[in-house]
Protein backbone atom coordinates (compact mmCIF):
# COMPACT_ATOMS: atom_id res chain seq x y z
CA UNK A 1 0.00 0.00 0.00
CA UNK A 2 1.35 3.47 -1.03
CA UNK A 3 1.15 6.58 0.68
CA UNK A 4 -1.10 7.87 -1.48
CA UNK A 5 -3.29 4.89 -1.16
CA UNK A 6 -2.93 5.76 3.00
CA UNK A 7 -3.99 8.99 1.88
CA UNK A 8 -6.83 7.92 -0.51
CA UNK A 9 -8.23 5.69 2.22
CA UNK A 10 -7.74 8.61 5.02
CA UNK A 11 -10.02 10.83 2.26
CA UNK A 12 -13.02 8.21 1.83
CA UNK A 13 -13.37 7.95 5.24
CA UNK A 14 -13.98 11.44 5.76
CA UNK A 15 -16.21 11.57 3.15
CA UNK A 16 -18.46 8.73 4.79
CA UNK A 17 -18.79 10.18 7.74
CA UNK A 18 -21.63 12.19 5.44
CA UNK A 19 -23.43 8.84 5.35
CA UNK A 20 -26.36 8.01 7.64
CA UNK A 21 -27.81 4.78 8.21
CA UNK A 22 -30.83 4.25 6.35
CA UNK A 23 -30.15 6.38 3.42
CA UNK A 24 -29.30 6.24 -0.13
CA UNK A 25 -25.61 7.23 -1.36
CA UNK A 26 -24.91 7.99 -5.17
CA UNK A 27 -21.31 6.12 -5.76
CA UNK A 28 -18.98 7.92 -8.09
CA UNK A 29 -15.93 6.52 -10.30
CA UNK A 30 -12.63 6.78 -10.29
CA UNK A 31 -9.65 5.43 -7.85
CA UNK A 32 -10.61 7.20 -4.94
CA UNK A 33 -14.28 6.50 -5.19
CA UNK A 34 -13.00 3.28 -5.58
CA UNK A 35 -12.00 3.61 -1.83
CA UNK A 36 -15.51 5.24 -0.77
CA UNK A 37 -17.19 1.64 -2.07
CA UNK A 38 -14.48 -0.78 -0.55
CA UNK A 39 -14.70 1.53 2.95
CA UNK A 40 -18.79 1.69 2.90
CA UNK A 41 -18.95 -1.88 2.38
CA UNK A 42 -16.73 -3.13 4.95
CA UNK A 43 -18.69 -0.42 7.72
CA UNK A 44 -21.66 -2.24 6.56
CA UNK A 45 -20.60 -5.63 7.38
CA UNK A 46 -19.48 -3.96 10.70
CA UNK A 47 -22.42 -2.94 11.68
CA UNK A 48 -21.29 0.97 11.97
CA UNK A 49 -23.85 1.76 8.88
CA UNK A 50 -27.07 0.09 8.62
CA UNK A 51 -29.68 -0.08 5.87
CA UNK A 52 -27.34 2.00 3.47
CA UNK A 53 -28.16 1.77 -0.86
CA UNK A 54 -26.24 2.74 -3.41
CA UNK A 55 -26.39 4.58 -6.49
CA UNK A 56 -24.10 3.58 -8.99
CA UNK A 57 -22.61 6.12 -11.56
CA UNK A 58 -21.09 3.35 -14.00
CA UNK A 59 -20.53 -0.18 -14.91
CA UNK A 60 -17.51 -0.42 -13.19
CA UNK A 61 -18.93 1.46 -10.06
CA UNK A 62 -21.90 -1.46 -10.05
CA UNK A 63 -19.19 -4.39 -9.98
CA UNK A 64 -17.43 -2.61 -7.37
CA UNK A 65 -20.70 -2.30 -5.44
CA UNK A 66 -21.39 -5.62 -5.84
CA UNK A 67 -18.77 -7.41 -4.53
CA UNK A 68 -18.61 -4.58 -1.84
CA UNK A 69 -21.73 -5.94 -0.56
CA UNK A 70 -23.40 -2.92 -0.87
CA UNK A 71 -27.24 -2.99 -1.88
CA UNK A 72 -27.91 -1.24 -4.89
CA UNK A 73 -31.02 0.98 -6.20
CA UNK A 74 -31.96 2.68 -9.17
CA UNK A 75 -32.14 7.04 -8.37
CA UNK A 76 -35.13 7.05 -6.47
CA UNK A 77 -37.47 10.33 -7.63
CA UNK A 78 -36.53 12.05 -4.54
CA UNK A 79 -32.81 12.26 -5.00
CA UNK A 80 -30.21 10.29 -2.96
CA UNK A 81 -29.00 12.35 0.62
CA UNK A 82 -25.29 12.37 -0.20
CA UNK A 83 -23.38 12.13 -3.30
CA UNK A 84 -19.75 10.88 -3.41
CA UNK A 85 -17.17 11.00 -6.33
CA UNK A 86 -14.06 11.77 -7.64
CA UNK A 87 -13.18 14.00 -10.40
CA UNK A 88 -9.85 15.27 -12.28
CA UNK A 89 -9.61 19.19 -11.41
CA UNK A 90 -11.25 20.95 -8.68
CA UNK A 91 -10.51 24.73 -8.13
CA UNK A 92 -10.67 26.64 -4.62
CA UNK A 93 -14.49 27.11 -4.97
CA UNK A 94 -15.13 23.63 -5.44
CA UNK A 95 -16.04 24.12 -8.66
CA UNK A 96 -15.07 20.73 -10.91
CA UNK A 97 -14.11 19.52 -14.13
CA UNK A 98 -14.87 15.49 -14.36
CA UNK A 99 -15.73 12.87 -17.01
CA UNK A 100 -12.26 11.69 -18.21
CA UNK A 101 -13.54 8.14 -17.60
CA UNK A 102 -16.69 8.58 -19.35
CA UNK A 103 -19.41 8.51 -16.79
CA UNK A 104 -19.81 12.23 -16.71
CA UNK A 105 -23.61 12.36 -17.77
CA UNK A 106 -24.66 9.56 -15.00
CA UNK A 107 -22.35 11.40 -12.69
CA UNK A 108 -23.76 14.20 -13.28
CA UNK A 109 -27.69 12.95 -12.93
CA UNK A 110 -26.71 11.91 -9.28
CA UNK A 111 -24.73 14.81 -8.30
CA UNK A 112 -27.41 17.04 -8.79
CA UNK A 113 -29.79 14.69 -7.14
CA UNK A 114 -28.21 14.84 -3.97
CA UNK A 115 -28.61 17.04 -0.96
CA UNK A 116 -25.10 17.09 -0.25
CA UNK A 117 -22.27 16.29 -2.96
CA UNK A 118 -19.23 15.23 -1.85
CA UNK A 119 -15.90 15.35 -3.65
CA UNK A 120 -13.00 13.16 -3.58
CA UNK A 121 -9.46 12.54 -4.68
CA UNK A 122 -5.62 12.95 -4.34
CA UNK A 123 -4.09 16.30 -3.98
CA UNK A 124 -2.95 16.52 -7.68
CA UNK A 125 -6.14 17.35 -8.88
CA UNK A 126 -5.95 20.39 -7.16
CA UNK A 127 -5.89 23.30 -9.73
CA UNK A 128 -5.60 27.13 -9.67
CA UNK A 129 -8.35 27.30 -12.70
CA UNK A 130 -10.33 24.99 -14.34
CA UNK A 131 -8.82 23.47 -17.81
CA UNK A 132 -5.61 23.95 -16.56
CA UNK A 133 -4.25 20.72 -17.56
CA UNK A 134 -7.84 18.69 -18.67
CA UNK A 135 -9.81 19.36 -21.46
CA UNK A 136 -13.50 19.48 -20.51
CA UNK A 137 -15.18 16.56 -22.10
CA UNK A 138 -18.54 16.87 -23.56
CA UNK A 139 -21.19 13.96 -24.64
CA UNK A 140 -22.39 14.56 -27.86
CA UNK A 141 -24.67 11.77 -30.52
CA UNK A 142 -22.66 10.68 -33.14
CA UNK A 143 -25.44 12.57 -35.42
CA UNK A 144 -23.80 15.75 -36.45
CA UNK A 145 -20.68 15.08 -34.85
CA UNK A 146 -18.86 17.90 -37.51
CA UNK A 147 -21.12 20.13 -37.10
CA UNK A 148 -21.43 20.28 -33.15
CA UNK A 149 -17.47 20.15 -33.20
CA UNK A 150 -17.48 23.35 -35.22
CA UNK A 151 -20.03 24.75 -32.61
CA UNK A 152 -17.74 23.88 -29.74
CA UNK A 153 -14.84 25.50 -31.63
CA UNK A 154 -16.69 28.63 -32.01
CA UNK A 155 -17.46 28.92 -27.87
CA UNK A 156 -13.10 29.08 -28.25
CA UNK A 157 -11.94 25.55 -27.55
CA UNK A 158 -10.02 22.98 -29.44
CA UNK A 159 -12.50 19.73 -29.29
CA UNK A 160 -10.74 16.53 -30.12
CA UNK A 161 -12.92 13.19 -30.51
CA UNK A 162 -12.26 10.93 -27.96
CA UNK A 163 -10.49 7.23 -29.15
CA UNK A 164 -9.05 4.35 -27.24
CA UNK A 165 -6.63 2.35 -28.97
CA UNK A 166 -7.10 4.10 -32.17
CA UNK A 167 -11.43 3.08 -31.71
CA UNK A 168 -13.78 6.08 -31.26
CA UNK A 169 -14.82 5.77 -27.37
CA UNK A 170 -18.32 5.30 -26.53
CA UNK A 171 -19.76 6.09 -23.53
CA UNK A 172 -22.48 3.85 -21.29
CA UNK A 173 -25.04 5.73 -23.31
CA UNK A 174 -23.39 4.69 -26.79
CA UNK A 175 -22.32 8.45 -27.29
CA UNK A 176 -19.19 10.04 -28.19
CA UNK A 177 -16.94 12.26 -26.36
CA UNK A 178 -15.08 15.73 -27.37
CA UNK A 179 -12.26 16.64 -25.42
CA UNK A 180 -12.07 20.18 -25.30
CA UNK A 181 -8.92 22.04 -24.62
CA UNK A 182 -8.86 25.47 -23.45
CA UNK A 183 -7.16 28.59 -23.33
CA UNK A 184 -6.03 30.57 -20.28
CA UNK A 185 -9.47 33.07 -20.73
CA UNK A 186 -11.51 30.23 -20.30
CA UNK A 187 -14.98 31.06 -18.28
CA UNK A 188 -16.65 28.07 -16.84
CA UNK A 189 -19.87 29.24 -16.16
CA UNK A 190 -20.12 31.19 -19.93
CA UNK A 191 -18.96 27.97 -21.50
CA UNK A 192 -21.59 25.71 -19.51
CA UNK A 193 -24.36 27.67 -20.04
CA UNK A 194 -23.52 28.16 -24.15
CA UNK A 195 -22.51 24.45 -24.10
CA UNK A 196 -25.94 23.31 -22.61
CA UNK A 197 -27.92 25.22 -25.32
CA UNK A 198 -26.57 23.39 -28.31
CA UNK A 199 -28.44 20.71 -29.80
CA UNK A 200 -26.44 17.32 -30.12
CA UNK A 201 -25.06 18.10 -26.79
CA UNK A 202 -26.01 14.87 -23.92
CA UNK A 203 -23.62 16.56 -21.37
CA UNK A 204 -20.60 17.95 -19.73
CA UNK A 205 -17.93 17.76 -17.39
CA UNK A 206 -18.43 21.07 -16.28
CA UNK A 207 -19.46 20.74 -11.92
CA UNK A 208 -20.09 24.09 -11.40
CA UNK A 209 -21.76 25.11 -7.86
CA UNK A 210 -22.53 21.30 -6.89
CA UNK A 211 -20.34 20.12 -4.36
CA UNK A 212 -19.96 21.50 -0.82
CA UNK A 213 -16.79 19.94 0.54
CA UNK A 214 -13.35 18.18 -1.08
CA UNK A 215 -10.95 15.47 0.46
CA UNK A 216 -7.97 15.94 -0.91
CA UNK A 217 -5.17 13.27 -0.07
CA UNK A 218 -1.65 14.47 -0.42
CA UNK A 219 1.28 14.34 0.42
CA UNK A 220 1.62 16.09 4.11
CA UNK A 221 -1.77 14.05 4.52
CA UNK A 222 -6.03 15.05 4.32
CA UNK A 223 -6.69 18.53 3.27
CA UNK A 224 -10.70 19.86 3.47
CA UNK A 225 -12.34 22.20 1.29
CA UNK A 226 -15.58 23.56 2.19
CA UNK A 227 -17.99 25.49 -0.26
CA UNK A 228 -19.25 28.68 1.50
CA UNK A 229 -23.01 27.64 -0.80
CA UNK A 230 -25.32 26.16 1.67
CA UNK A 231 -26.19 22.89 1.29
CA UNK A 232 -29.38 22.03 -1.07
CA UNK A 233 -32.85 21.54 1.00
CA UNK B 1 -55.76 12.66 -53.81
CA UNK B 2 -57.62 14.74 -51.28
CA UNK B 3 -57.55 18.19 -51.39
CA UNK B 4 -55.69 18.58 -47.86
CA UNK B 5 -52.93 16.32 -49.75
CA UNK B 6 -53.28 19.48 -52.81
CA UNK B 7 -52.61 22.07 -50.09
CA UNK B 8 -49.70 20.05 -48.80
CA UNK B 9 -48.35 19.85 -51.69
CA UNK B 10 -48.26 23.62 -52.60
CA UNK B 11 -46.63 24.14 -49.21
CA UNK B 12 -44.13 21.66 -50.49
CA UNK B 13 -43.63 23.58 -53.52
CA UNK B 14 -43.70 26.99 -51.74
CA UNK B 15 -40.79 25.65 -49.16
CA UNK B 16 -38.83 24.24 -52.10
CA UNK B 17 -38.63 27.71 -54.12
CA UNK B 18 -35.79 28.48 -51.21
CA UNK B 19 -33.98 25.87 -52.52
CA UNK B 20 -30.68 26.20 -54.94
CA UNK B 21 -28.92 24.54 -57.13
CA UNK B 22 -25.17 23.25 -55.64
CA UNK B 23 -26.51 23.47 -51.76
CA UNK B 24 -27.03 20.95 -49.16
CA UNK B 25 -30.69 20.43 -47.65
CA UNK B 26 -32.08 19.61 -44.59
CA UNK B 27 -34.66 16.75 -45.22
CA UNK B 28 -37.71 16.66 -42.32
CA UNK B 29 -40.02 14.34 -40.93
CA UNK B 30 -44.27 13.95 -41.16
CA UNK B 31 -46.24 14.17 -43.48
CA UNK B 32 -45.76 17.32 -45.15
CA UNK B 33 -42.26 16.93 -45.37
CA UNK B 34 -42.91 13.80 -46.93
CA UNK B 35 -44.19 15.95 -49.86
CA UNK B 36 -41.02 17.64 -50.07
CA UNK B 37 -38.76 14.93 -50.30
CA UNK B 38 -41.09 13.49 -53.28
CA UNK B 39 -41.31 16.85 -55.17
CA UNK B 40 -37.34 17.84 -54.48
CA UNK B 41 -36.81 14.13 -55.82
CA UNK B 42 -38.60 15.19 -59.22
CA UNK B 43 -37.07 18.86 -59.34
CA UNK B 44 -33.73 17.23 -59.55
CA UNK B 45 -35.27 14.15 -62.20
CA UNK B 46 -36.29 16.38 -64.34
CA UNK B 47 -33.30 19.03 -64.08
CA UNK B 48 -35.11 21.98 -62.53
CA UNK B 49 -32.24 21.46 -60.07
CA UNK B 50 -28.85 20.11 -60.27
CA UNK B 51 -26.54 18.69 -57.48
CA UNK B 52 -28.64 19.30 -54.22
CA UNK B 53 -27.77 16.95 -51.54
CA UNK B 54 -29.98 15.94 -48.56
CA UNK B 55 -28.99 15.39 -44.64
CA UNK B 56 -31.73 13.04 -43.62
CA UNK B 57 -33.70 13.89 -39.87
CA UNK B 58 -34.77 9.96 -39.59
CA UNK B 59 -34.29 6.70 -40.75
CA UNK B 60 -37.93 6.92 -42.45
CA UNK B 61 -36.75 10.03 -44.01
CA UNK B 62 -33.93 8.57 -45.20
CA UNK B 63 -35.71 6.07 -46.69
CA UNK B 64 -37.87 8.14 -48.99
CA UNK B 65 -35.04 10.71 -49.89
CA UNK B 66 -33.28 7.48 -51.29
CA UNK B 67 -36.66 6.36 -53.25
CA UNK B 68 -37.06 9.94 -54.57
CA UNK B 69 -33.24 10.03 -55.70
CA UNK B 70 -31.73 12.62 -53.79
CA UNK B 71 -28.26 11.93 -52.80
CA UNK B 72 -27.33 11.94 -49.24
CA UNK B 73 -24.84 13.56 -47.06
CA UNK B 74 -23.90 13.63 -43.65
CA UNK B 75 -24.19 16.81 -41.71
CA UNK B 76 -21.60 19.51 -42.95
CA UNK B 77 -19.64 21.31 -40.30
CA UNK B 78 -20.20 24.61 -41.81
CA UNK B 79 -23.81 23.67 -41.43
CA UNK B 80 -26.77 23.25 -44.27
CA UNK B 81 -28.11 26.63 -46.38
CA UNK B 82 -32.10 25.71 -45.96
CA UNK B 83 -34.02 22.93 -44.08
CA UNK B 84 -37.47 22.01 -44.33
CA UNK B 85 -39.36 20.40 -41.69
CA UNK B 86 -43.17 19.75 -40.29
CA UNK B 87 -44.12 20.38 -36.90
CA UNK B 88 -46.75 19.50 -34.44
CA UNK B 89 -48.01 23.30 -33.12
CA UNK B 90 -46.88 26.74 -34.34
CA UNK B 91 -47.69 29.61 -33.19
CA UNK B 92 -47.98 33.53 -34.65
CA UNK B 93 -44.20 33.83 -33.88
CA UNK B 94 -43.12 30.55 -35.70
CA UNK B 95 -42.27 29.35 -32.48
CA UNK B 96 -42.73 25.54 -32.66
CA UNK B 97 -43.51 21.90 -30.85
CA UNK B 98 -41.92 19.39 -32.65
CA UNK B 99 -41.43 15.48 -31.95
CA UNK B 100 -44.53 13.53 -31.78
CA UNK B 101 -42.79 11.52 -34.33
CA UNK B 102 -39.72 11.33 -31.89
CA UNK B 103 -36.74 12.30 -34.33
CA UNK B 104 -36.94 15.87 -32.59
CA UNK B 105 -33.23 16.11 -31.65
CA UNK B 106 -32.05 15.22 -35.15
CA UNK B 107 -34.00 17.68 -36.05
CA UNK B 108 -33.46 20.39 -34.27
CA UNK B 109 -29.20 19.74 -34.80
CA UNK B 110 -30.33 19.86 -38.79
CA UNK B 111 -32.46 23.10 -38.09
CA UNK B 112 -30.06 24.93 -36.10
CA UNK B 113 -27.52 24.53 -37.97
CA UNK B 114 -29.61 25.98 -40.98
CA UNK B 115 -29.32 29.68 -42.63
CA UNK B 116 -32.75 29.26 -43.33
CA UNK B 117 -34.82 26.95 -41.81
CA UNK B 118 -38.98 26.50 -43.42
CA UNK B 119 -41.45 25.16 -41.62
CA UNK B 120 -44.29 22.87 -43.85
CA UNK B 121 -47.38 21.32 -42.50
CA UNK B 122 -51.16 21.50 -42.98
CA UNK B 123 -52.96 24.49 -41.55
CA UNK B 124 -54.32 22.17 -38.13
CA UNK B 125 -51.19 22.94 -36.58
CA UNK B 126 -51.88 26.50 -35.79
CA UNK B 127 -52.18 27.71 -32.46
CA UNK B 128 -52.89 30.40 -30.43
CA UNK B 129 -50.27 29.28 -27.59
CA UNK B 130 -47.87 27.15 -27.60
CA UNK B 131 -48.37 23.51 -25.75
CA UNK B 132 -52.62 24.43 -26.70
CA UNK B 133 -52.93 20.46 -27.99
CA UNK B 134 -49.58 18.99 -27.66
CA UNK B 135 -47.44 17.79 -24.93
CA UNK B 136 -43.90 19.04 -25.14
CA UNK B 137 -41.48 16.14 -25.92
CA UNK B 138 -38.47 15.83 -23.61
CA UNK B 139 -36.26 13.21 -24.88
CA UNK B 140 -33.94 11.83 -21.69
CA UNK B 141 -31.78 9.12 -20.50
CA UNK B 142 -33.16 6.24 -18.93
CA UNK B 143 -30.76 6.33 -16.37
CA UNK B 144 -32.26 8.80 -13.46
CA UNK B 145 -36.04 8.67 -15.41
CA UNK B 146 -37.33 8.83 -12.31
CA UNK B 147 -35.84 11.37 -10.90
CA UNK B 148 -35.40 13.74 -14.51
CA UNK B 149 -39.75 12.97 -14.53
CA UNK B 150 -39.56 14.41 -10.62
CA UNK B 151 -37.11 17.20 -11.62
CA UNK B 152 -39.77 18.70 -14.75
CA UNK B 153 -42.93 18.03 -13.13
CA UNK B 154 -41.14 20.66 -10.59
CA UNK B 155 -41.20 22.95 -13.35
CA UNK B 156 -45.06 22.84 -13.83
CA UNK B 157 -45.76 20.14 -16.36
CA UNK B 158 -47.33 16.65 -16.33
CA UNK B 159 -44.22 14.47 -18.33
CA UNK B 160 -46.00 11.08 -19.14
CA UNK B 161 -43.38 8.08 -20.82
CA UNK B 162 -44.18 7.49 -23.87
CA UNK B 163 -44.99 4.08 -25.12
CA UNK B 164 -46.00 2.31 -28.20
CA UNK B 165 -48.43 -0.49 -27.86
CA UNK B 166 -47.88 -0.27 -24.93
CA UNK B 167 -44.00 -0.71 -24.89
CA UNK B 168 -41.98 2.38 -23.88
CA UNK B 169 -41.12 4.27 -27.20
CA UNK B 170 -37.23 4.70 -28.02
CA UNK B 171 -36.10 7.32 -29.97
CA UNK B 172 -33.29 6.70 -32.91
CA UNK B 173 -31.03 7.57 -30.40
CA UNK B 174 -32.03 4.50 -28.03
CA UNK B 175 -33.36 7.30 -25.54
CA UNK B 176 -36.90 7.37 -24.19
CA UNK B 177 -39.36 10.33 -24.34
CA UNK B 178 -41.12 11.75 -21.21
CA UNK B 179 -44.45 14.07 -23.31
CA UNK B 180 -44.74 17.14 -20.89
CA UNK B 181 -48.43 18.04 -20.76
CA UNK B 182 -48.32 21.84 -20.00
CA UNK B 183 -50.78 24.45 -18.31
CA UNK B 184 -52.50 28.22 -19.89
CA UNK B 185 -49.67 29.97 -17.95
CA UNK B 186 -46.93 27.73 -19.75
CA UNK B 187 -43.66 30.07 -20.51
CA UNK B 188 -41.97 28.22 -23.69
CA UNK B 189 -38.53 30.21 -23.22
CA UNK B 190 -38.19 29.77 -19.60
CA UNK B 191 -39.55 26.49 -19.36
CA UNK B 192 -36.69 25.46 -22.52
CA UNK B 193 -34.02 27.47 -20.64
CA UNK B 194 -34.81 25.13 -18.03
CA UNK B 195 -35.08 21.82 -19.11
CA UNK B 196 -31.73 22.82 -21.10
CA UNK B 197 -29.89 22.86 -17.71
CA UNK B 198 -31.19 19.95 -16.21
CA UNK B 199 -28.55 16.75 -16.57
CA UNK B 200 -30.18 13.52 -18.22
CA UNK B 201 -31.67 15.63 -20.95
CA UNK B 202 -30.59 15.09 -24.35
CA UNK B 203 -33.21 17.33 -25.87
CA UNK B 204 -36.82 18.58 -26.51
CA UNK B 205 -39.12 19.31 -28.64
CA UNK B 206 -39.33 23.03 -28.59
CA UNK B 207 -38.16 25.04 -31.61
CA UNK B 208 -38.24 28.48 -30.49
CA UNK B 209 -36.74 31.45 -32.48
CA UNK B 210 -35.54 29.43 -35.61
CA UNK B 211 -37.62 29.33 -38.21
CA UNK B 212 -37.85 31.77 -40.73
CA UNK B 213 -41.26 31.33 -42.48
CA UNK B 214 -43.66 28.39 -42.38
CA UNK B 215 -46.04 27.60 -45.22
CA UNK B 216 -49.12 26.20 -44.05
CA UNK B 217 -51.58 24.57 -46.34
CA UNK B 218 -55.29 24.61 -45.49
CA UNK B 219 -58.68 24.46 -46.78
CA UNK B 220 -58.82 27.59 -48.60
CA UNK B 221 -55.24 27.78 -49.92
CA UNK B 222 -51.60 28.19 -48.28
CA UNK B 223 -51.11 30.69 -45.96
CA UNK B 224 -47.73 32.10 -44.97
CA UNK B 225 -46.40 32.87 -41.64
CA UNK B 226 -43.35 34.97 -41.86
CA UNK B 227 -40.81 35.76 -38.87
CA UNK B 228 -39.65 39.25 -37.74
CA UNK B 229 -36.34 38.31 -37.38
CA UNK B 230 -33.81 38.56 -40.14
CA UNK B 231 -32.34 34.93 -41.47
CA UNK B 232 -28.96 34.06 -39.69
CA UNK B 233 -25.66 34.68 -41.43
Amino acid sequence: VSELDEFKADAARAALEHVRSGTVVGLGSGSTAAFVITELGRRLRDGELRDVRGVPTSSGTERLAVAAGIPLVALPADGVDVAIDGMDEVDGALDAIKGLGGALTREKIVAAAARTFVLVADHTKRVRRLGERCPVPVEVLEFGLERTASRLAALGCRPVLRRRDDVVYRTDNAHVVLDCAVGEDFEPAVFAAAVERLPGVVGHGLFLGMASVAYLAGADGLSTLRSSRAERP
